[in-house]
């Protein structure tokens, strides 16, 4: 796949015009969603099944060895077991589990992928190991940025940059936003956490005490899986496929 | 209006999640419809009418005073007096007349910001008139980036920045975009060209043979008019609204 486009989608709503054809979609949802998922998936659940709507999490509800979690505007939606907190994806809580997750943004990115060949998730705490697999896959890759509300967000720019940044080659093709969101990231690095301190979506979680989330989703190569869609869930790539070249649809 | 809001709309395609009240929408759209509405206006245009759609365009064909401009890709329609290169908008060409115009991204995004308080154009070419008339107005402020079908573009983002850069006080409240754009800015504004040269438009508009508008829509200060919707058209806004600290609706 020479020469390779490396794309970064700003918002979900910008999804329609992109086109998914022989397309990894790398959905990113810093705070909290996909650094939750990497983790819980990390630390022994079986799955994860990302729903757009509360009501589909219900439907889940009574089903031995599942755990319902919702996340509305950063905050647990009452009723469920858990929202989108990393902390809440121990071993204690997830292992031999299925959690069955709706959130504000990224749950809905993740969904809204559906037609790329590939839809995995990606974090600060499994960016080594992502990275050097996308970097193996003769795939186009698109980094969907779930942001809030449909607006771009500076946590997930910021990772798509860095992922840009370690897969960047002489063959790559870079869309504007792929550059803006490297531009930055290069920018940042030395600093991660004071620019995300001025981020809208920080201040919005200080408001909801929850500053060790933040903290927790910024540490870099905390897990080693690769969370991908096989069916309506996620669950991790086969180590074997790690090393693999090749992309199934 | 304190705290003010800053912000920045990355492409048309995400205005509908901008709140527009109390609000001054400045649409971006540097390669070329922007930078060739200022320079028109400047040359004694007497308005320049944009609109979305080629057959609008066309349904002034024959006024007299009118002059039709079209451009779609990048190239003049077939049939049209001339598209949106800046060098067609001299005073030989545009004084006293009125130019119907519609362009791949730039009317459109024009005509999509109605619900603002008051609709400006900007470009490099009247950054500073602009930046200054801006910190006057006791609304919040929202760039909004024309971009290449729907998709973020360097070039407008680069701008957007450079007026966040310039307006931005303690009392400014930034979204995320706002802050992603500055950056991008700041690190950008010693070498404007390289980063131009790298991006998507601009090698578009290589094939296109018109690295010499590209050259011309990236000088500052060329101008001293601010376009403003008047009705169904942009006008000048008149010298000594420079000074008013009004907005109407």
């Amino acid at each position: 796949m020479k020469p390779r486009k490396l794309q970064v989608c700003l918002s979900p709503a910008l999804l329609p015009f992109y086109d998914l054809t022989n397309t990894i979609a790398v959905v990113v949802d810093i705070f909290r969603a996909t650094s939750s998922m990497c983790y819980g998936l990390a630390n022994g659940a079986n799955a994860i099944i990302p729903v757009a709507e509360i009501a589909e999490c219900l439907a889940y509800r009574g089903r031995e060895g599942y755990l319902l979690a919702a996340e509305r505007n950063g905050e647990v939606v009452e009723g469920f077991d858990f929202g989108n907190s990393p902390f809440s994806y121990t071993a204690d809580n997830v292992k031999d589990k299925t959690v069955v997750l709706t959130t504000t943004n990224g749950t809905r990115a993740i969904q809204q992928c559906s037609a790329a060949n590939r839809v995995a998730v990606g974090s600060f705490l499994n960016i080594s190991v992502l990275s050097d697999w996308l970097k193996r896959q003769d795939c186009h890759v698109l980094l969907v940025c779930a942001g809030w509300k449909n607006h771009a967000s500076m946590e997930d720019t910021l990772f798509a940059g860095a992922v840009v940044s370690r897969l960047k080659t002489v063959d790559s093709v870079l869309d504007d936003s792929a550059h803006l969101a490297e531009i930055v990231y290069l920018d940042a690095k030395e600093n991660l956490d004071a620019y995300i301190a001025d981020s809208s979506h920080a201040k919005r979680m200080q408001r909801l005490d929850i500053s060790a989330d933040i903290t927790f989703c910024l540490q870099e190569d905390r897990v080693s899986v690769i969370p991908v869609m096989q069916g309506d869930r996620l669950v991790c790539l086969p180590d074997s496929a790690f090393t693999s070249h090749s992309v199934s649809a």
